[in-house]
């Protein structure tokens, strides 16, 4: 696969013919942006970038890659947090970000047709004066694509009354990476005949196809929401109280949870609001509906809290002050670098109740580590993001860092949940996939990206563990701009 | 494959080892209970019935079936509706009725473990008491088994607010078709990490693998229900109403159509309640969650329903008459066999906007066939079901029917729905599929088949049209006991 000066040149200008000679990136200068997206431990070189206008450049660009043999990957925005938009082979990168429209909004039957690189938070901005909303809200919603978001099932704070990307996906244009162009649509149905590819793909990380058009559900808004802060002083109290509000039989539209260094964190960022620092843990709770329900359901709530030692509970009076909360939370992960020079981010998932005891198991890896470890998470689904605090400069730390995170996940799955909710596996947690599948579910899965992507050109290095996986990791360290930045 | 006496003994008496004398049947006498299931059209004779007692049995029994090259399937209740558990190919029938436990419930984090013969409605009868329930609800659900349920990601009536079956599942243990056996949970996880096996397996209408044991999801109960029962004069009207609820932002548990002939069927059957005789359109509407919203919702759809000109409308007084209303409906398929001495189920999906256009194009294959076309549906998610009803006596008739009941899914495709809302391919709508994939798009979906079932021993012939159909029709006709029943 070593290629002279030359071939590099001619595939360049082959790509170039394709997408025209102004959407495409080649110089190391300009490829430098795309060494890595939102997970930065690991750095590459892309071999070039390209631009497409359309799904039938897309699968141009495919094709040729095939034919030559280049790896290669889509990249929406960049700001996936497990590396699944890392060029770990020196991948052509087929950027999205040009395939931004939204093709059409149809009220009538709720849904949408938008193309990959159209930001998440401005589908919702679009139909917003009409009285709808897209439901899947990554804390990244002002930046991330729905591409990006349909690669990685992406979650958010109100998925869980909502559900994630995938339950808001009824159809899907992919470019196969064999080049050929493939329309899966439900057109709103429940269920799809034939095998759930659309549920396949949804989450399959770049590796099975590349999605050029997406079909998704939007919601009414609801009549009204309300939303609820509460600080508790010990963590227990509050582990207690979301169980305590899930058993009452409330869905929350979301749940969320904060500990004191989360806490110190938000504190210390770009939209403070005055939560107290002495505080274990704080729960943001919102509700939403028909306005009669809702008053009688945040009644509860405020009851539940009371009877677990909440200090201090309260309302938010005006849509100005639940916007501020809000603001508050989302955030929560960029401002772990207010407090320390890096972190990293982890994403577990555990059953509800195992709260309490989880929290204490990653309280002694923090101990037993000597870093320190934020907890932000969407309590109401169990899903968990340890903030793993280090400073890279430190000899070891980042090693140190990766280890903590990792060992987070094996509690996680020791207490019968799992090792990712809604950031994906990507280049970040490929050998943290043996917590939860044997050999025999991680080849049923290989040998479906095999059908898909038989010459593994597509995204190759990611989502599973392999044999050769020692190897690989020595080639990526020796390749690699900086293999630990 | 032909086998002479002796070899079918051999197998016979092997598979009798695995399983217990007492747990296989073999007697043509036997094996004619199990040549068709809720799909009567096709009939064929199986080689055995084996009845395992655990996933253990399972293995082995598919372990045999490969090593010996015999074709197998599973099969539950035997009330699924296109066919799935037709032994086309004189399969090895694994009938899963006698794993029929509940093995636990958890309350805590809501979720419930059960073997798939466990019939569906027993599931919230087991957890009733406590507050709790199972949602999905096909009309079969005193008698279907929640393992084909998974194999079939049946719906029900109320799937328009909580989603059907592949919602609901949480985890599967699988006998593959090697015979090794996997185990995918997301232990409620609303993301899996890899590719979505869970979403691929559940739906894949028994093509992929045997589920062995099952982890769902359980509700809790909400506060409070109210029904409400609409006569329409006209369909038209019916149809607005249903798209004015939605539009309203009201998510009824349920919303359910019948036409004149639907109405004429199930007032002929077990639970009459006296519905006008002489209307076009009768709504059955659910809503639920916590009382005060309820009373709102119930007044919203009052209004609707009068703008729309409704000739009457009511409210369910008791539960006891909610419960006639529910069980007159839940009549509906079964009913027709009271007006017409056939009948034919379809299943379609279409944008809820296009009703009244397609019930009009429905009406015209009914005059042009000849045939008599009553329609149920949950016309909340736009899913219709064509009753087609005929005479097999008659000559020519149940070709008729058939070609009438593909006819009515080619509108649905038309307008952009789909040839399936719950009750799968199957047999019944192979050849359906082309109105919906491409041959590209079938493939990617035969491509998974093959991987997980290389030889194709597991339930062959089902889900996808082949370009060998014809002759594997001959096939069919030859070797089944009555081609057309």
């Amino acid at each position: 696969m070593k290629k002279s000066m030359q071939t590099i040149d001619k595939d360049i200008m082959n790509l170039a013919k394709i997408v025209g000679e102004k959407e495409i990136l080649f110089k190391q200068a300009d490829l430098l942006a795309y060494d890595c997206d939102g997970f930065t431990i690991h750095k590459h070189l892309p071999k070039a970038v390209v631009f497409p206008n359309s799904t039938k450049e897309v699968a141009e660009v495919v094709k040729y890659c095939n034919a030559n043999q280049l790896p290669f990957l889509a990249r929406g925005a960049g700001t996936g947090l497990s590396g699944g938009a890392i060029p770990l082979n020196g991948e052509v990168i087929i950027s999205l970000v040009k395939m931004k429209r939204l093709l059409s909004v149809d009220l009538e039957n709720r849904r949408a047709v938008v193309e990959p690189g159209f930001v998440n938070l401005k589908l919702t901005n679009s139909i917003a004066d009409k009285g709808y909303y897209y439901a899947p809200d990554p804390s990244s919603q002002y930046a991330c694509t729905i591409g990006g978001n349909v690669a990685e099932n992406a979650g958010g704070a109100h998925c869980l009354k909502y559900g994630v990307t995938t339950n808001h996906i009824l159809g899907l244009e992919v470019v196969m990476p064999s080049g050929e162009i493939i329309d899966i649509s439900t057109n709103g149905v429940l269920d799809l005949p034939g095998y759930d590819l659309l549920g396949l793909l949804t989450g399959s990380e770049g590796t099975l196809g590349i999605v050029t058009k997406i079909t998704v559900r939007i919601l009414k808004n609801p009549e009204a929401k309300q939303t609820v802060l509460a600080y508790f002083d010990k963590v227990e109290d509050g582990s207690q109280a979301v169980s305590d509000i899930i058993s009452s039989g409330i869905v929350p539209a979301a749940l969320e949870m904060m500990d004191k260094i989360a806490i110190e964190g938000v504190e210390s960022a770009a939209f403070p609001v005055g939560h107290p620092k002495d505080i274990e843990a704080l729960l943001l709770i919102e509700v939403d509906g028909i306005s009669v329900g809702i008053t009688e359901q945040i009644k509860q709530i405020l009851e539940v809290c009371k009877t677990r030692n909440v200090r201090e509970v309260k309302v938010a009076q005006s849509e100005e002050e639940r916007g501020r909360w809000w603001a508050n939370r989302k955030t929560g992960f960029g401002a772990m670098g207010a407090i320390s020079p890096d972190y990293l981010v982890q994403d577990g998932v555990i059953p509800r109740s195992r709260l309490p005891e989880v929290l204490a198991r990653i309280n002694k890896i923090s101990e037993e580590s000597g870093l320190r470890i934020a907890n932000i998470f969407h309590a109401g689904d169990g899903n968990l993001h340890p903030l793993v605090l280090f400073d890279a400069r430190q000899p070891g730390q980042t090693e140190k860092a990766l280890a903590a995170g990792s060992e987070c996940l094996r509690v996680c799955a020791d207490v019968g949940g799992t090792i990712t909710g809604e950031h994906g596996v990507g280049i970040e947690k490929r050998e943290e996939m043996r917590f939860v599948f044997t050999e025999r579910e991680i080849a049923a899965q290989t040998d479906i990206r095999d059908v898909f992507n038989p010459n593994n050109l597509l995204n190759a290095g990611k989502l599973f563990p392999s044999p050769g996986r020692c190897a690989e990791v020595k080639k990526e360290m020796k390749n690699g701009r900086e293999a630990f930045a």
